[in-house]
C-alpha cells in the first residue's frame, strides 16, 4: 500500500467519515475510532460483588455467572458529537403521574407506619412499606410526594431490579445510557458502584474527589432531562456513604425578587460528562454535547419554580458575557451548597442488614453529592432507574414553593 | 449647674473613667454606660418555656417562678475593652481527662448497647447509656471519644442541669459567661432558646439568618478558648433544626503538606462575639476582644493537629498583608464548609418524646453551624455547659489524624 | 457635685442634644463631642509649602502669612448625622453650560494650538491655551468636551486660585466642605496636599495606601453629587505621581444588553468618607451619611448612559439580598479597574517647570485613583474647585455612548 | 483498498508515528497532520502594509514584493509534544551584558538629551539617542538599565530590521518561533501587526479582546525563556494603543515577609501558547508545552528577586492542591495588575510622524499588557526580536529591589 498521494482527499476524508471511524475519500479507513472505547459484553467483576448484592440478584434471577456488569457494545456508542446529539433528541410524550394524585395522599401514607419529615424544605422517609408492593395509586402519590419534597426514601426495601425497572417506567421514559455499564439484560438499570471506577483506572483520593462527590444534577444535557432518579442500594457501608440532596425550589427563594426576575425567561447552556468527537474537526480533542434550558424552570406537578443549574454540568448563561455568567452561576451555585436548611443529608443503612434503601429523587429540582468518606474501605452497590421527564419550561404564571405554601418570602 | 469651662476637662475625662461610666475630673458622671445593659435579675419569659423544659425544670428543681431566664447582674458585665480583657485573663490549671483513658474505651462501650460511628472522620452516637450515671472512668474515656471523633451524641437522656454542670466542671474550668442569661441559680449553665433572641429582636428570616446558622467555633477570642461543650436539648423540633459539625482535624489533612508547613507555627487573631467600649477611645464605637491563638494547634488529648479557624471569629493572619490574609483564610474557612466528607448532620430527635438529647463536641476541633429551618414555627430549647481548655499550643511533633492513624496523605 | 440620681434622665438627655454635644435635661453638657475636631483657624504648616505654590499664592494674593491651609471653624461642622444630612440636601438649580455648546467646539479648538485625545474613550489634552483666559464660549465648548472625553487637560497653565473658583462657579455651585481644609480665604478651594496627611498622622506606606490611591468617584454621597471636579497641580514631583481615570460609558458598553436592562432603573447606597453620631444612638459609633443614586445614570450634556458606582463609596444595590449585592458590585468595580482601554493614565508634569498643570474630570462618568508612587519623597500640592451638578437621574430613553458614536456594541 | 485487518495494528500505529502523521504499523499514512498548518511562504498581504513601514523596508531592504510576512515552511513547525518540547531543550550559553556595565551608566546617559523615569518603580525613557548607533559599552549600560528599570524606550527611531535584529543577538540567543509569521528571510524577526490576526481570522471586539491585551509574560514555557524583548512599532496609531507594563521586582515587594518565604524556593507550572498533538493519545485534543520554573527568580544582572508569575501562562504551583494553587495565583495575579503604582503606560506616538518607536523590557521581571482601543481603526506594525536568557534560577542570598535600593520595605 502506498499513502495517498493527493494531501486534500486527507482533509476531505477527514469530515467525511462513518459512523466509526475517519477514512479517506475512497472510503479507507484511517483511525478507528472504535478502538478507545471498551468492547461489548461482560466485564469480569461479578466475583467483587458484595454478598447482599449477589443475594438480592440470586433470588431475583439476575443471571451473572457470564460476568458482571454488561458493557454497551460498541455500535451503540456514539463516536461523533451530531449522533450524541440525537440520542432521544425527539421529544416524546411525558405523563405527568403527580398531576392528578390524592393531595392529602391517603393511600400511601394511611399504608405506612411512619412518614417523617426529614426537613422542612426536602427530604421524606416512609417507613412500613415495600415500593414493590406499591398499588398505581400509590405510585401517583408517592410521584407527587417527591414533587413536593424533592427526595423520597425508603429503608428496608426487598426490591428485585425488575420491579425497579416497571415502576421506572411508570414514572416516564426510562434512560438507556449509551455508555453505562449496566445490569445483564437491562439497558435501563445502570451500576452505581465505585469498585467499577477503581476497576476502570478511576481513583479518589481523599482530598480529591474523581466521581460524584461534588454537588450535580444527573443528566442535564438532555432534550428531556431527567424526572425522577431511583436508586437502590443493595449493598452499604457500615460508616459513612452519606448522600445530600439540595432543593432548587428552595435555592429560588433564597433569591431577592430582583434576581428572580433577571433569571426567569433566560436560558444557561448544559453540558454533558462524556464526550465526542466534532465531525467537522476530529483531531482538536472531544467535545461535549451542549443543551439549553431555562434557568429558572416551573415543576409540572407542584406547578412551582425552580432554579435549575448546577456547578458540573451548567456551562454559561445565554445572553451575558462571559465575567458576568462566571459570578452569577457561581453565587447560583453557592445558594445550593452554602445554605444548609435546603439540604437533607441521608445515611443509607437499613434497620435489617439484608434489605436494600432506596431514594427516589426529582432531578429537575434538586442538586446532589455523593459523599466518598468510606474511601472504598467497604462494599456499596446500586441500582439505579432514572425517568425521563418534560421539556423544561418555565411558566411565568407560576408560584414559588414557600409562595404556594403561604410561608414568609423574606 | 453649669458646664465645664475648660474643655480640656472634659477631654481628660473622657479617658479617666471608672467601670461604668464616662466621668468628668471630678467624678461627675456624664454618660451612665450602664444605660445599654439589661438589667440584672429575671426575664418575664417563663410562660413560653415548651412543656418538656418545664417537666424537667420541675423534676429537678428548677424553680422558675420568679421568672426565667436569669439576667447576669448589671456590676458583672464589663464595660470597657480592658474590663472584658481581664475576664480569665490569668491561666488556669487544666486537667485532661481523656489523656489517660483506656483508648479501647471498654468501660464506656461495654455499657452502652450500641456505638454508632457516623461518618468515618466523625460524630459517634452512643445508645443506651445515661450521661448522669457515667463513672468517672467512663467519663474519661468519653473524653478521649470526643477528642478522637469530634462530637459525641446521646439520645434518650434524663439528665438533670445539675449533672450536666457537674460533667462540664470534671471536664474543666466552666465558662461563666458575663453577658449569657443563663439558668436561675446556676451561671455555669447558659441557655440555646431561639424564644429568647425573638424576645431581644433578634429575628432571622428564612433569607437571613441574624444568629447561630452560620459556621463558627464557640468562645475563640478566650485566653483558653472553648474545650468540651455539652448542649442538651430538652425540647425539640418535630421537623428540623439539625446542627452540623465539621473536623479541624480532618480539615488540616486537606491541606497540600507545603500549605499545612506554611500555616504551622502561625497565629491568627480571633475576635469576640460582644464589643465593649474603649477607654482611650470611648465614643468612637464598641471595639471587640481580640486574641492570637496558633492557626494549626495540636489537642493534648490525641495529640493531633487541627485547622482552628472559623469564618465567624477569625479575623486575620499574624504577618500576612491583609489581600493575603483574606484570599488565605476564606480558603481555610471553605475547607471546612465545603469538604461535606468531613462534617456530621446530626439531628437531634430522641426516640422517646418525653427525654432529651445531648451532644459534646470538642471546639479545638472543630466548627459547627445550627440549622434554622424550623423557623420559631416549634419550640427548641437546651441548657449549655462548656468546660474551657488549655492554652492553645502548636507542637511540631505532632501528628496529623490520618497520619497517626496509618490513613493515606493524598 | 454628685452624679444624677435619676438615670433615665440620664437616657432622655442622650437622645435631646443640641448641636454639639451629649447633654443631660438640664442642659448640662456631658460631652463636648466638638473635642474630637480640630479647631478652626490656621494650620501652621505654610513654611512646608513648596516653591513653585508659594510663588503662585505670593503673584496671586493669597496671603498665607497668618498660616496653611485654613481649617474650618467648629460650628460649621456637622456632629450628628441629621445635620450632616442636611447639608445641601435641598435641590438647587442646575445650568447645563455645555448643553448648547457648539458640538465641534471651533472656538476651543480653534484657539488651541493642539488637541490631542489620549486614548480612544477617555482623556484628551489640549495644548496653548490658558483656562483663565477662556471665553464663556469656550468655557461651555469645555464642559461639552469635558461631557464627552470624561477628563480634559490643560498644562503650562498660569492660573490664579480666584479664576480657578470663578470657572467652577460658571459649571456650576461650588462645593463647600464642610471638614476640608481650604485655601485661606476661600471655602471653595480644597487642598490636595499629601504633606497635610502626613502632618494629620495619616501615612502611607508602599505596602499599604491610606489615602486616594484607590478607585474611587468624589462625594457620591451627596444629594446633588459632584459634576466637574478641577484640580490644579502647582507642584508636581519629578516622578511618578500620575493619576488615571476609567470612563463609566464605556463601563457601560463593556456590559452585556442583559446585565444593562438588570441595572436600569435600580439604585445604589452611597456611603460618605466622613462619621458623624446617631444622635439616637450617640455611644454606638459614629456612621456615614448614606444617599441613593441610579446605578445608571444618563448624563444631562450628552444624554450618554454611564455606570455609576465605586469601590469607595458604593455601598450595596437596593432590592438585592447582600451577597447578592457583593458579588455583582464586585463584578462592576472590576470593569472599571480591569479594562485597560477604557482608561487614561495621566503624568501632571508641566513643560515649563514654574507653571501647572490642570485637570477637569467629570465625576458623574468616571472612577479615579490617584497613585502614590513618590512615597513623600517630592513635594505635591494642588488647589481643587468641584462643580456639583444635577440630581441624579436615569432616562430610559437615553442611548450608550458607542450607541450615540454608531461604534460597534459587540 | 481495502481497510486494516487488524484492528490492533492501528492502535499500534497510532503511538507510532512520524513527525507529520498518524500511520499504521506498515507505515501507511493514516491522518496527514501537516493539514491543519500553514504552507510556509509568502502571505499574501504586502498590500495591507502601512506607509510608515514600507517606507522603512524601502530604505532598509526588505523586499516585500514576493509577500509578507513570511511563514515557517511547515517541516519547521511541530507536529508533536515532544517535538515542540525538545526545541531549544538543551541549555545554551547566556552572557550577561549587563553585569559589568558601569553602574552610572556615563557612556549611555551622557550622550542622551534627556533621561526620563516614567515612574518610581518602572520605565525610563531615553531621548536624543539612536538605537542603531549604540557603541557596545552603550549597549552593555542600556542592558543594565533594562534590568533595573523593567522597560526602557526610545522615541523617534530610524531603525533597520537588521540593526534590531544584531542588538537581539547582542543580548543573547535570538528566538526563532518556529509558528511565528516573520520578516522575510529573518526567522529571528517576528511581526507585531493586528491586521495579520485579522485576516487569520482572530478578530476582537470592544466587550472581548481575542489577542494580546490580557496582562502575559512572553514565552515563559521556554527552558530559558525571554530576557530581553524588543519591539520596534513603525506603524503607530493616531490615538490610543498603549502598553502596560508591570514590575515583578515591584510585586515581590509588595507581598508580606511571610508570603515571600512561602513562594521562595517554589515552582510552578507554565504552559505554552500554542498546542500539539501528545504522540501517545494523537486523539484527544492537543497539549502544551509545559516547564517548570522558580517562582521567585533572581535576575542576573542585577541579583534582585522577582515575582515570575502571569495569568495567561502560569497554570499551577507545584506541591500545592488545585484549589490552593488556584487562589494564591489569582492573588499573586492581582499584585501585578491591580498596583497601579508598579506599572508604566506608555504611549508609543513619536515627536517625528515618519519615525518609530523602541521599547526594550525585560521578561523575567515584567508583565504586559497591550490595550486594544484603537479597534483596528488605525494601522499598528512593529518588528520584534526577543534574546532568550539564563535557565531561571532562585538565590536565596539575593535581596529584593527595594531592599537593595535601602526603600522602606513596609
Amino acid at each position: 500500500m502506498s499513502p495517498p498521494t493527493a494531501t486534500e482527499d486527507v482533509i476531505v476524508s477527514l469530515k467525511a467519515t462513518n459512523l466509526d471511524a475517519i477514512t479517506d475519500n475512497g472510503g479507507q479507513i484511517l483511525v478507528d475510532l472504535k478502538k478507545g472505547k471498551p468492547k461489548g459484553g461482560r466485564s469480569p467483576l461479578a466475583h467483587l460483588l458484595p454478598p447482599t448484592t449477589l443475594a438480592r440478584f440470586e433470588k431475583y434471577g439476575i443471571d451473572v455467572s457470564q460476568g458482571y456488569p454488561e458493557v454497551p457494545p460498541q455500535e451503540k456508542i456514539p463516536t461523533f458529537l451530531d449522533e450524541a446529539f440525537a440520542v432521544r433528541n425527539e421529544g416524546y410524550p411525558y405523563v405527568d403521574r403527580g398531576k392528578n394524585a390524592d393531595p392529602e395522599k391517603k393511600a400511601l401514607f394511611g399504608a405506612a407506619t411512619e412518614v417523617i419529615h426529614l426537613t422542612k424544605h426536602i427530604g421524606t422517609e416512609i417507613v412500613g412499606l415495600q415500593l414493590q408492593a406499591l398499588t398505581n395509586q400509590q405510585r401517583d402519590e408517592l410521584a407527587l410526594l417527591i414533587a413536593e419534597r424533592v427526595v423520597v426514601f425508603f429503608r428496608d426495601q426487598d426490591l428485585s431490579p425488575q420491579k425497579q425497572l416497571e415502576l421506572g417506567e411508570y414514572y416516564g421514559q426510562v434512560e438507556k445510557h449509551p455508555q453505562a455499564q449496566h445490569l445483564p439484560g437491562h439497558d435501563g438499570i445502570t451500576i452505581i458502584w465505585p469498585e467499577l471506577f477503581l476497576q476502570l483506572g478511576i481513583s479518589s483520593t481523599f482530598k480529591q474527589s474523581k466521581t460524584t462527590a461534588r454537588w450535580h444534577t444527573d443528566l442535564t444535557h438532555e432534550h428531556q432531562p431527567a424526572g425522577i432518579t431511583h436508586l437502590h442500594n443493595d449493598a452499604i457501608p457500615k460508616v459513612g456513604g452519606d448522600t445530600v440532596w439540595a432543593s432548587g425550589y428552595a435555592a429560588f427563594d433564597k433569591l431577592s425578587p430582583a434576581l428572580q426576575e433577571f433569571l426567569e425567561g433566560k436560558t444557561a447552556i448544559f453540558k454533558s460528562a462524556h464526550t465526542y468527537f466534532d465531525r467537522n474537526d476530529p483531531l482538536n480533542g472531544k467535545k461535549q454535547v451542549e443543551r439549553e434550558h431555562p434557568i429558572i424552570r416551573t415543576h409540572p406537578t407542584t406547578g412551582w419554580k425552580s432554579l435549575f443549574v448546577n456547578r458540573t454540568y451548567t456551562d454559561r448563561i445565554v445572553g451575558l458575557e462571559p465575567g458576568e455568567s462566571e459570578v452569577i452561576l457561581e453565587y447560583l451555585f453557592g445558594v445550593f451548597e452554602k445554605n444548609l436548611d435546603i439540604q437533607v443529608r441521608f445515611n443509607w443503612k437499613p434497620t435489617k442488614a439484608d434489605l436494600g434503601t432506596s431514594a427516589l429523587w426529582d432531578n429537575r429540582i434538586s442538586q446532589h453529592n455523593a459523599i466518598w468518606d468510606y474511601e472504598n474501605s467497604e462494599p456499596r452497590h446500586g441500582t439505579r432507574v432514572t425517568s425521563l421527564g418534560e421539556l423544561p419550561f418555565y411558566d411565568s404564571e407560576s408560584k414559588s414553593q414557600r409562595q404556594s405554601l403561604g410561608l414568609s418570602l423574606v
